[in-house]
């Protein structure tokens, strides 16, 4: 928790990945974030992995340092404080995260028929409306069928939501842009992050799109190797595996140094007439020559072996680990300022991350951990749209609206 | 082009993926974002994949709607003159994205010794300064293992660089907040993002840490299933493949009644006694049980044959296109309103993409291209630093800085 952004109130009614991670993103930095939670919960509110208890460590993962609001979504009543909520008036707020559809009871007319200035960031499938998730829309790119191995025919779906991911961060961006040119005096407006634009885009600026074009034909899988520049994984004496990559110029020297490798280099720089420190495409041309020397030269050593050499030649490398491995490596979680421990609703006490940036000098307030459904209903009310006790209390009475229980 | 971000200058010296995407995102938005180029182009310059005249089509792609100066940065005043730039006075200056590191010329306190508020935005490798990568990160924590097929051994790389992606659009959110802040009156700060913090806050946030903790081991790998949920690819009677996702009750029973399985689906909930409909994680359990019943029905069918029942249903699914296949759908790019045409320095024409977000009924500005090396030194040593030309023309005397050729 930092207060970078103190004074914002962002709603967010959504689920899935993209639409929290934004919300979540925006609290970590000191934006008040509210949940608008259906009864109940919404259709991620139990999505595995699951506690013991049987709450989703997914659900509350990712919706940490926020509040929570429970309203009957599907009464017109309960749509009708969701928009007021989403257009609520006062400075700092009108603020509105959501991936429901761009059509229906929160879409952005009704939104600014309550308040001319209001923002919305809506997180969408594809641009025109129609459904996508991020494996829907990693298929329809080509990336499984570009990750893995040129010996398997089978297309291989990635499993970190890398889409999701990026729409994310890139919606909260879009939210704080979006509300500097409010206070500039622009008014409010819709930004709709499609995540189909989000992946289009993003092999287009890596110049992906182009290469194919020019090429008209896919750039053959790359197995495990980097793509223009020396990267692999290679097998070490102990059977287990690292990845290794040299791109610039001192790293390649440290990596060639470390390993013991600068005759043999050299001799094959010699026949070849190149210099492999000189550019990095030339490493990549020649790999199927370099590779059998690094092959041999990390077959005879371990990673407790190599670290001392590398960590001094500022080599990039690291071991191939399982996440389970890597969650037993204190310094990245237990011991890492990054992560705290706080109160969970499953009531687990496993290390939560706070934001993944540090602003050094700066106190990093305490992890805090995610709301039990409907844990701030009457506050919220009271707070955003300024309801008096009776009147929450009749909501109540209706089952429009439902606090923790 | 959209002028969300008008009157911020923001001043970028960073090679690879992260630090220009950061820019990039920013230029977009309508902020001036003017990068220091050294002499002939930095460590990414000539990045794979290039174009038939020799330039990257990489770093003209992260490079679109840049402002360049180029400076020799290994001599001492023309470190000088990038500390001055990062720094500059100004009401919207003194915005600095970088991946140069923690210490040395372009560290946080000689720029904060030339204007207090100075923002500075660190992308970094690891948290401690040791160098990492997208690549070395993704194998560090786990994803490698976690990808692919559980009948195959080898750890499977990612071939999108997700890490370096996510940092980039959060490091964009991390200056525009922190340029919040300062509006504010909380003057300048440095803010740090290792790509280690940002994977391992992001695996942490997805659920996956506390559920490896709690297990004390992995998750399986999962082939091409979706974790939890409905979600596979199957093969279609043409020999091609098909990713569906059915994570909603409607889209389950979209994708149930578009393939014509309901009385096959009905028979095998009366058999186990489950609603697959109404639970996600239903689905998976049962998923060795569903999964011959959809190979059978898509096994029948090609994509366009499915096509329009999957339409009306809102069936969530796409074939597996590879990217050449992609590229050639005009909806995607040519006829896509976020991709333009523009003059890079590559010479060549093909669909430029501008920001991802789409602001409806806003007027989206002219895509625009990279900048050639150098192509606004004169302009930018002028404008941000206040040089007279005889400043000026004795730095390029002396070669400490240059203009494009």
């Amino acid at each position: 928790m930092y207060d970078l952004l103190k004074g914002l109130t962002v709603v967010e009614a959504a689920a899935f990945v993209a639409g929290p991670s934004c919300g979540l993103y925006l609290a970590q930095f000191g934006a008040e974030v509210i949940r608008i939670d259906q009864l109940g919960g919404g259709p991620d509110f139990k999505r595995w992995p699951l506690a013991p208890s049987g709450e989703s460590l997914y659900w509350e993962g990712l919706n940490k340092a926020k509040k929570s609001i429970m309203i009957d979504l599907s009464r017109l009543e309960g749509r009708g404080l969701a928009q007021r909520l989403a257009a609520a008036p006062g400075e700092g707020r009108g603020l509105f995260v959501t991936n429901f559809p761009a059509t229906g009871f929160l879409a952005y007319e009704p939104l600014k028929a309550l308040r001319d200035d209001v923002i919305c960031v809506r997180v969408m499938g594809w641009a025109d409306g129609r459904p996508a998730l991020d494996y829907t829309v990693n298929a329809n790119l080509g990336v499984p069928w570009m990750t893995g191995f040129s010996d398997d025919p089978r297309p291989v779906n990635h499993v970190l939501p890398a889409w999701d991911l990026i729409t994310g961060a890139y919606a909260a961006f879009s939210l704080v842009s979006a509300e500097r040119a409010r206070r500039a005096g622009a008014g409010g407006t819709e930004v709709r992050i499609p995540l189909s634009d989000v992946a289009a885009t993003t092999l287009a600026n890596l110049g992906q799109l182009a290469e194919t074009r020019l090429a008209g034909a896919d750039r053959p899988r790359q197995d495990n190797n980097l793509y223009g520049a020396f990267g692999r994984d290679f097998a070490l004496s102990d059977g287990r595996r690292l990845m290794v990559v040299a791109i610039t110029s001192r790293q390649w020297r440290g990596l060639v140094g470390a390993l013991g490798l600068a005759a043999e280099i050299a001799a094959l720089e010699a026949e070849l007439v190149v210099s492999f420190a000189a550019q990095e495409w030339v490493r990549y041309q020649h790999r199927t020559r370099l590779n059998p020397l690094f092959e041999a030269a990390f077959a005879r050593r371990t990673a407790e072996e190599l670290a001392p050499a590398f960590e001094a030649e500022g080599v990039c490398w690291s071991e191939y680990r399982t996440l389970a491995e890597a969650a037993d490596d204190r310094a990245l979680f237990d011991d890492n300022p990054v992560f705290g421990r706080t109160l969970q609703p499953s009531g687990l006490d496993y290390p939560a991350p706070g934001a993944a940036a540090t602003l050094p000098g700066v106190r990093r307030g305490e992890a805090q951990g995610a709301p039990r459904l409907g844990d701030d209903t009457d506050a919220v009310l009271a707070d955003l749209l300024g309801l008096s006790s009776a009147e929450i209390g009749r909501l109540h009475d209706e089952g429009l609206v439902a606090g923790a229980t």
